[in-house]
């Protein structure tokens, strides 16, 4: 490998452990960072009237990405956005129901549907990409010497092909993934063509996120762990990596990490740090200490604790952090971690668990 | 191994198979096999007035455990039942409320609620035992020679003692068991209590079913795999160990084989398979091959298809069915396997498609 490229930043633990370079202490960053958990966030989501109204304005989106490194020494900051942005975009209408979660007003179903879904304009993602530019600049401070660098790194993400494709067949979310199972099984030529529209409209939602100023883009694969084996590599990982070699690797003089996660995917582990990606995110069903020797050190790996630890006071959530640390084993050279969670932050953790949790890992994994 | 003995059955494929015994094809039954996607069985249950009203009768109980044996070629009764009758006998309370599932009037949340805890009177789910002894009888079928022997072996059942205290503490159903992994990460002398119950309340149960005539029994760990790694092998996994070791190994002069299926237990298959037991259920996301070369054939298997699969269209039903025959590859001498779903059967599954799935695993695998 040779040396990355990479940005001036104030903080860039997380981008040296992406590219498995030696780091001072272990960086974390959570899924859902900002979110529901934080008092602040639900006042800015009030102010903006709805969660899309929170999601599609940049200034608000912007706010919101902040608010967690203002409470916390994370060592990233996540675009706040929606997963189902995309398919929004194809023309979808994505609505948020309460108590039922995201749903389309058009899924799509038919063949019919299926023949008109299109790659969107990405114009139509705009605010999006306005999001990762204000949040770039927002992210600028000067430093001891004057000069302006960014806090910490900016990540982008989308969901997954098949994780776009799920929400598009089902409407919303589903506990079975009847629906799209059924196109799967019944009319696998309709899902093969759902995806590919989705692998390349994924391919220039990220690579635009990268222009207006992401500095790692992360692929959620949700639901890549609903599929079977066999179907989880011909109608997820192959969409995925097409996208992955899409992805531009350079922007503004820097190197791109991609991060490519996939929940209940841990039995795949070798045949998705196969795929050209730096980071590989695990739940937490998942040993770190043997997917590390799995993979063999190719990858960095990202994850793993149980979300729901955060639920148990503060001391046990350091001993449990503790725990992911040492399952990991010493971060020697040419390996790295990313401390998270296995899934998204819950809406009911409490906040002050959240300091236990990032002290924890950044003084037990202090070199 | 010493040859196991076997009960004089017209049908023993599934017992041999447990035993790693030569069959003479694949011996196939059906997660939740008798179910609401039977017409016969939504009669049945009408007349019961509910589904408690169903499971409690031992008559009722019988006509539908009997009912896809006769639309099928069945190599397996599996014994009508919920998963949640011991909790229910604990004093818990078992409701379902419609579009809800299971709830328990009386979950288990506090100190004072574990301190009540006990293994319950067996005399509390006699109906269970009764309707094992009934269907048992109702297998019974005159040979050519005049002899009655009984049509296929009857599967007596349990929820694991970590499942079972999922929907005890949770009181029903979750998507995130957020309360009882609180209760895991912050008070986990209180879980270890209300598991030690389950387990020896699961034990007594099964070992009650066996006496009143079930020929083999499987425990439903259907919750194992929402467990971190470490907590699966402390909360789950030591447990349904303490059952396996507990229970009646020869009942009227035959052996009794152990089936545990963990949902979402894959990447911890050796573990499982260690335990003390005959077979080990699998679902989908497992590759077949793999797990077999990693349990080294000293387990049968049983699993794998995807329930989703039944929706497709009959040929294509075939196909995958013979796809996961294929991924096990030839049942040579020593080794074990056992065709069903991965997951229980949807209610939404239509009947004919079945028909189709147990002709092709019958076909396929003959030899």
């Amino acid at each position: 490998m040779t040396t990355p490229l990479l940005p001036a930043l104030h903080n860039d633990r997380f981008l040296r452990a992406c590219w498995r370079l030696p780091t001072d202490c272990t960086p974390l960053w959570l899924m859902r960072q900002a979110g529901r958990y934080l008092p602040e966030y639900n006042a800015t989501r009030a102010r903006a009237g709805s969660f899309m109204g929170l999601a599609t304005d940049p200034e608000y989106a912007c706010e919101v990405t902040l608010q967690p490194l203002a409470r916390y020494d994370l060592d990233a900051a996540i675009l706040f956005s929606d997963i189902l942005t995309v398919p929004d975009a194809m023309g979808l209408e994505l609505n948020f129901v309460a108590g039922e979660g995201p749903q389309f007003a058009y899924p799509v179903r038919t063949e019919a549907d299926v023949k008109r879904l299109a790659v969107p304009d990405m114009e139509r993602l705009r605010y999006v990409f306005d999001a990762v530019s204000t949040i770039r600049t927002a992210l600028r401070k000067p430093g001891a010497d004057g000069v302006e660098r960014g806090r910490v790194p900016l990540i982008g993400f989308s969901g997954s092909p098949w994780t776009l494709a799920c929400y598009m067949v089902e409407g919303g979310g589903s506990d079975d993934f009847r629906t799209v199972k059924t196109m799967l099984y019944q009319r696998p030529d309709l899902l093969h063509r759902i995806l590919q529209v989705n692998a390349e409209a994924v391919t220039a939602y990220l690579n635009a996120q990268i222009e207006a100023g992401a500095q790692a883009v992360m692929v959620f694969d949700s639901w890549g762990g609903a599929l079977a084996d066999g179907a989880f590599q011909a109608f997820s990982l192959a969409y995925t990596r097409q996208v992955l070699a899409g992805l531009k690797r350079q922007h503004d003089g820097v190197d791109i990490p991609r991060i490519v996660f996939t929940k209940g995917g841990g039995l795949w582990l070798e045949q998705i740090a196969e795929r050209d990606c730096e980071v590989v995110g695990l739940d937490w069903t998942v040993n770190l200490g043997q997917a590390r020797r799995r993979v063999a050190d190719r990858v960095a790996l990202q994850g793993n604790l149980d979300p729901m630890v955060l639920f148990a006071q503060p001391e046990q959530v350091a001993a449990e952090a503790r725990r992911v640390l040492d399952d990991f084993g010493p971060v020697t050279a040419g390996s790295g971690h990313i401390f998270n969670l296995g899934h998204g932050i819950n809406q009911f953790t409490p906040p002050e668990h959240v300091s236990a949790l990032v002290e924890a890992v950044h003084s037990h994994s202090r070199r």
